[in-house]
C-alpha cells in the first residue's frame, strides 16, 4: 500500500522573513538581498521576503523596503511581506509585493503577547489592511499563528480555528490561509485533523502549513499534512528561526530537509535539493549557525555516492556489531 | 479524517546496546546497569540489554555477560541482546536473555564490511545459531540492516529483502522480523511500501522497525510505519548510536521523541514520558551528549506549563513581528 500522498507541493521559503527575524547580528541589507536572490534562482515558486514591521519593532529587518527594491525579481516566483496594520500595507503596496500576508493569533495570549490586541481587535484590523490591499489590487493572505498551540494557552478549540478562518474567508474574502505551529507544539494527529476539517469546510482555500520542528515532528507533522491532501508549506533555509518561549530547540522546519523529504518521496516541488543545499551552506556561514539535519548528513543519495570510492571491507556499520567473535 | 494509526505500541529501548556501543569512552558496567534498572522501571517493555559479540571487536560491551547478570530483572520486561554467531549464542543462554537477536545485512557489500560473509554465508551462520537458540528453548528473533538503504549500494530491491524475511520465517521458523533503516536513508514512502507488502506477505511475523533520524525524517518514518499497522519500533534514549558514515548526523530516533509523539497522538507505550526524559538526562550527562529534541524542547505540554506564571503582555512571539508600526 502506497502512501496516499499529492504528487507536488509548493514550498513557501520563509528565511528571509521567519530566520533572519530571529538572528541578534544585523545581516548587511546587501547579504539579505543575495540570498533571496539566490533562493529565487533554485526553482522556489514563493518567497517571503520581509515584513513592514516598524523598524524599531524588529531592527533586523529595518531595511524591508531596501531589500524590496533591490532584490532581482524571477518571473514566476511570488514575493511576500508581512504586513501587520495600516502603514505596513501601504509600505508593502509601495515596494510592489506580490502577495500581502496578514496574521493574527489565535490564541488570545499570544495575540496580546505579540500585538496587546485581543483576538478580535487583531481581525478588525486586519480587515481594514485587507481592505487597503484590494483597493491597491494587491493579492493578500492571512496567516493564523498559534493555531496548533499556544506557548501560554496551549491548544485551541477547532470551533475558534474554524470561525477566525471563516470570517477571513467569508467577510474579508480572501483565499490563502496559512494555519501555524508557532512554538512547535503540533503532532500529526492534530495537523491531519484540524487541516482535512478545515480544507472539508473551506474547499476554495488554498491552505499552506507553517512547521516547526521544535519537538522533531517537523517533517511527520508535514506527512500529515500530505496525507490529507495539503499541498503548501512554509519552510526556512538552513532551519533559521526558532522559538524565544524554548531557548535551544530548533526553528522552523528546513528547506533542504523538506524538499530532500519530498524529492525521495517522489512529489515534485520544483526545487533542485543540491541547489537549495548550497543556498543553505551560504546561509549557514552567513550567519553562523543552522539547525539543519540535510547540512550535517547530506542526502541519502550521496552515502552511496561518496562511499563508491572506499572499501566496504575496511568500514565498519553503525547498528550491527562490528565483527564476528 | 483521522490518521489511521494503532492504538498501542511497543517501543524496543536499544540505548544500552545501539547507543553505547558508539561511545568512545567506555561507560562504567556499574552505570550501564543503572540505566538499564532505570529503563526497566519506567514502562518499557523491551531493552537490547548488549551485544554478545568477541569483546576485541567491540570493546564498550566487552561487559556483556556481567551486564547481564547485574541487571535487576522487572517481570514482564523482555531483555534481549545481538547475537552475531555460536559462541555468542552460548553465552547469551548462559546469560539467560529473554530473546536472541540475529542479524543479517541485506546488501551484500555491508554485510561484507560488517562480518566479512556474504549475506548468503551469514544467513546460512543465522540458521545454526537459531538452531541453538531453538534448542536452548531460548526466543530467537532476526534483524536486518541495511533494508531500508545500505550506505554502500543504496536501496534494496523489496523481493531481495521479502527473500531473506521468507527464509527466517518459513526455514528458520522465526516470528519476530526487524526492518532496518541503519543509516538512516529511509523515507516514509519506502517505509511505508516494504512494511505493507511484508506484513501483507507474511501475516503471523511481529515486524519491528529500527529507524534513523539522520536526515529528520525519523519520526515520519515512524508515522509512515504506524499508518500501515507497524506496531513495534526500536528507539534508543537520549538519541544515541549514530552513522559513522555520516559523521556529525544524529542517530536512532530518540526514545524520548517516539514516546512524547505517541503520547500526544493518544497511542499508548506503557511509558511515561516525564520519566523517561529523566532517564535520557542522566544518559545524557554519562556520556556528555545527546540527540534528542525533547531534551532540548521539553514536551508540548510543558510550555504553557512553564509561562503559566509569565506575564504574557511581555513576551514577544516567534513567528509574528513583535509589534505593530
Amino acid at each position: 500500500m502506497a502512501l496516499q500522498v499529492p504528487s507536488a507541493v509548493r514550498i513557501c521559503e520563509v528565511g528571509p522573513r521567519d530566520g533572519f527575524q530571529m538572528e541578534k547580528d544585523f545581516i548587511p541589507t546587501a547579504a539579505k538581498v543575495a540570498i533571496i536572490d539566490r533562493l529565487s534562482e533554485i526553482g522556489l515558486p514563493q518567497i517571503q521576503v520581509t515584513s513592514f514591521v516598524h523598524p524599531k519593532a524588529i531592527p533586523q529587518l529595518a531595511d524591508a523596503d531596501e531589500v524590496m527594491s533591490r532584490i532581482r525579481r524571477k518571473p514566476g516566483v511570488r514575493y511576500t511581506a508581512l504586513v501587520p496594520n495600516e502603514r505596513g500595507a501601504e509600505r508593502a503596496i509601495r515596494a510592489e509585493v506580490d502577495v500581502m500576508e496578514l496574521f493574527v493569533s489565535v490564541s488570545e495570549s499570544h495575540c496580546l503577547a505579540n500585538i496587546r490586541m485581543s483576538t478580535d481587535e487583531a481581525m478588525e484590523k486586519a480587515r481594514e489592511v485587507a481592505r487597503i490591499g484590494e483597493q491597491a489590487g494587491v493579492q493578500v493572505e492571512i496567516g493564523f499563528p498559534t493555531a496548533l498551540g499556544c506557548p501560554f494557552d496551549g491548544f485551541q478549540p477547532y470551533e475558534r480555528i474554524e470561525r477566525l478562518v471563516g470570517r477571513a474567508v467569508e467577510e474579508f474574502g480572501l483565499k490563502g490561509v496559512n494555519i501555524a505551529d508557532t512554538v512547535g507544539m503540533a503532532n500529526p494527529s492534530l495537523v491531519a485533523d484540524v487541516m482535512s476539517r478545515l480544507t472539508n469546510r473551506f474547499p476554495d482555500v488554498a491552505f499552506s502549513l507553517h512547521l516547526h520542528n521544535t519537538r522533531g515532528m517537523g517533517l511527520a507533522n508535514m506527512l500529515a499534512g500530505l496525507s490529507v491532501g495539503v499541498t503548501r508549506f512554509d519552510t526556512s533555509v538552513a532551519g533559521l528561526g526558532g522559538c524565544p518561549f524554548a531557548p535551544g530547540a530548533s526553528g522552523n522546519v528546513a528547506s533542504e530537509d523538506a524538499v530532500h523529504m519530498l524529492e525521495v518521496m517522489e512529489i515534485s516541488t520544483g526545487v533542485s535539493i543540491d541547489s537549495l543545499l548550497d543556498v543553505a551552506r551560504a546561509v549557514e556561514q552567513q550567519v553562523g549557525h543552522s539547525e539543519s539535519a540535510l547540512l550535517r548528513a547530506g542526502t541519502s543519495a550521496d552515502l552511496p555516492r561518496r562511499n563508491r570510492s572506499v572499501d566496504a571491507s575496511r568500514l565498519q556499520a553503525s547498528n550491527t556489531p562490528k565483527k564476528e567473535e
